[in-house]
């Protein structure tokens, strides 16, 4: 068989079993051979950072990387943004970036770049096979090192030719290794210090943000008297009634401070030490306080959940985790703001919820109103680039059928990968977004005065402004196969999302909310962004 | 001042006077700068591929750059594919992309990314400044490098700190070198090439696209017998009535190898030998036919219209250009395809129009029904990366106050950078964006075949179609503030596109036509993508 279609059967043997596309005339082959040697379902994205992004949420939901097919090195491009979020999620996810024929580089025609260098940018593993006879084994090795923990971006380079050449045959999928085991002797010294009767914080992130690490967290937190909480965007909480409630890290470095108060000792579990998000004038880049130790008790790529119930059974050998109580804020009624939204959220996020959080500042209210709700999943802007909310509720929904999936989205960021909704429609996806319309980049309203950016006058805010027009987004979602409707009111919205819900496939709900700092609120101190 | 006051203050001196601006939290300052230091207009784009492709257009109608504001990696990346292609066009073009403070890099972020590699796989330069005061230095250095021929794209990394740090004054423009003179014994070699009776072309591309090049291009071609033709995909092509006609080579590479013939001897005018965009098994990638000689009267970096006047003066002293005369087609009735969509822009393209020409399939038959059309710029996608004409037309309208700008768009490609459209309704621009909705990637659909993709069955065919939902991209258009319209005739989309280019600011047209080879043609043979 020809290349092409020893890479999607070494794929199918792999466990890899849906591919986001946006190809070209470079993957023809690969494309042709989704119909030669079924089992990967091929899904059309029309940007490819819808691609990227979905392939993100995919493989956060299943553990397993979904494939992406790019167009050369603009396709890379294009997706680059949401591979760095990918990254950042430590996701493991296979992007087969096609390339020119390898005797056709040379001639350097139009669409020629250094797709190595951009691919080494975002990726844990790049390869470029030379011969057909070398395309499966290049994608087995590539599948496992997106798989080796903590799970990362494998970038295979394709040369069509090597695509199209004949002489090759499918491989074996490759032993991944299990998540490295934490000695003993570091789970000994995170329980000292746990015993010490200092001020303590576990800090959770990664794989500690499953319900095996909030439990053993839970149970040795309450033991000992130290506090939890969470990094500020992990790739995938699960949170709700009767998981252990735990507080993510503020985006706002003065916020986040004030969090980790007087602790003396903060033992990582899964996270990274604190750093702020941006540099601000005169204030410090480590959120770690003064006099405070840093204990690593288990890194991204160790076994975070295991080496958790260890410190539990050291120090809370008989405690059982302290569980979230069922709890829902009342519909409200009167305006909607982004407040009263996130009580409708609150109120009507069914079980088993997947929520793909890049609400920015309307979303400051979310993490308190759905604290309470039905057991769900929770996935953050891991990487900071806007424009994943939209794909990563695609990927999410995929990998989970049968869950409702929320997408909570800002409208300045939705425009950044706005046709996913297509793809939404396009599957039948059933996603319900909700766009918090405040006309504005309103986080950068507000980082213009906290970076001291002085003398900001009409032109400088004009930039923030996204009004003038105004972004109409139920014609955008109609306009790519996405029903759709407008609340203005805290009710309107509540039917209105009951009702999205309630349908299957995708919706669409343009939340017409004020600007953060337009109107009183009761004080956010959320994650946000 | 601080540096994001000397970088605006030099901009302005160095005659950059447009920023298309994505900007995010690390560069406030510079946007605040936009208010303490007036003289160069920000302009917002709702995605970084708008800004980088409107400044592409800008740079081809002004030959000066336009600045881009791009926020850290993540805004590189999305900005990238629109500078891949400003560097096949050697365009003029300052990428100003904000970085971390200097000393917050080490905390690696969640925003951190190798800014450097990134900017390098696109740049002709690429700096980081390290101090506030070397920021003005830095930036003239940087618009030199973007200017100094042929143009290129110049990226100056700008950290917060640098750029809110004090101690910083602007400095003056840096000189410009001229383009390479040509010497006179390589136009003699070309003249003696002309003179020897064998079949020639001059292969005409960048500069020699413009009028002084197509004029002594003419001139020496009637006056020898030898044949211009045009490079695919030139930056910028001036043509139309009173203009020398003249073909571009086609897309397609047994179109091309038909088009050259049995020329022996191929003389380069600031085009490069041609080759085939993509590779097909067994077939070549260079398209210089066997036994041709390659002359390179002058690179891209060389004064391509001196050299031509130069060659014009040696073999055809008393020749005139032949003008292309005028004339168009009339005004088609009955149903609406790409053929006759082309007719009726033909017929309607007023005097010093210029087209932003992302048309692909669909664009086939437009060289042909405007050739006799009043003289205009004719802007083409050089880089193969779709997702550049609506930006393009963008950066074009602006650059162009007083001038009709058509962007005549593939729907397909369209999506990639559809939040333009809000761009043209912002800016009050005069664009008229025709949307040729066909509904497929028609040109994959063709490709597949060409490449020798055999056993392409079900699942391969939908990845190409844009059906299941369709796209209405009047619905698109209206939710971005363009007034927008669908023609299913001939007699519509002629009635609608003189409503549309009499009316100031933007529009948008959605023609529907069938794809390519779902419906008889009279046979294009344009360049086409």
């Amino acid at each position: 068989m020809i290349g092409a279609q020893a890479l999607v059967g070494t794929l199918t043997g792999c466990g890899v079993d849906v591919c986001f596309s946006n190809p070209g005339t470079s993957e023809m082959h690969v494309v042709a051979a989704l119909d030669a040697v079924p089992g990967v379902r091929g899904v059309l994205c029309l940007f490819e950072g819808t691609a990227t992004g979905a392939a993100d949420g995919y493989g956060r939901m299943t553990g397993r990387p979904a494939a992406v097919l790019l167009h050369l090195g603009p396709g890379l491009a294009n997706g680059l943004a949401n591979l760095h979020n990918a990254r950042r999620a430590r996701t493991p996810l296979l992007a087969v970036v096609g390339d020119h024929a390898t005797y056709h580089k040379q001639f350097d025609a139009p669409l020629e770049s250094d797709i190595d260098a951009v691919a080494r940018s975002v990726s844990a593993w790049v390869g470029r096979p030379a011969r057909g006879a070398d395309v499966a084994t290049a994608a087995a090795n590539a599948v496992a090192a997106a798989m080796a923990p903590p799970g990362g971006v494998a970038t295979l380079i394709l040369p069509a030719d090597v695509s199209w050449s004949d002489g090759a045959e499918p491989v074996s999928a490759l032993p991944v290794p299990p998540p490295g085991p934490v000695p003993d002797e570091v789970v000994g010294s995170a329980a000292a210090v746990l015993r010490s009767g200092e001020p303590c914080v576990i800090l959770l992130g990664g794989a500690g943000m499953r319900r095996p690490g909030l439990e053993a967290a839970s149970r040795a937190a309450q033991a000992t008297g130290a506090r939890m909480l969470g990094e500020t965007f992990p790739p995938r909480h699960e949170r709700g009634a009767g998981l252990p409630a735990i507080d993510r890290l503020a985006y706002p470095a003065e916020i986040a401070i004030a969090q980790l108060g007087d602790v003396r000792h903060l033992i990582l579990a899964g996270a990274r030490a604190p750093v702020s998000f941006f540099a601000y004038p005169g204030k410090p880049s480590s959120l770690v306080p003064d006099g405070c130790q840093v204990h690593q008790l288990a890194g991204a790529g160790d076994d975070v959940c295991g080496a958790l119930a260890a410190l539990a059974d050291l120090t809370a050998p008989d405690a059982k985790p302290v569980p979230q109580q069922p709890g829902r804020p009342a519909l409200p009624d009167g305006d909607l703001t982004a407040e009263s939204a996130a009580d409708v959220i609150g109120a009507l996020l069914p079980e088993g919820a997947i929520v793909a959080d890049e609400a920015n500042t309307s979303g400051l209210w979310l993490p308190e109103a759905t604290a309470g709700a039905p057991a769900h999943d929770w996935l953050t802007l891991t990487g900071g680039a806007i424009g994943l909310g939209l794909p990563l509720a695609a990927g999410a929904a995929i990998a989970s059928p049968g869950r409702s999936v929320l997408a909570v989205e800002a409208d300045g960021s939705a425009m950044y990968t706005i046709s996913a909704l297509w793809t939404h429609a396009r599957e039948g996806l059933d996603i319900t977004t909700i766009i918090f319309s405040n006309q504005a980049y309103a986080l950068l309203g507000m980082e213009l005065d906290r970076v001291g950016a002085a003398g900001a006058g009409g032109t400088a805010r004009s930039l923030l402004e996204l009004s003038q027009p105004s972004l109409d987004f139920v014609a955008l979602a109609r306009g790519m196969g996405v029903p759709a409707s407008r609340a203005d009111t805290a009710a309107e919205f509540a039917g209105q999302l009951r009702r999205a819900m309630a349908e299957p496939g995708p919706h669409l709900i343009e939340a017409i909310v004020p600007a953060l700092g337009q109107r009183p609120s009761r004080g956010a101190t959320g994650p946000g962004l």
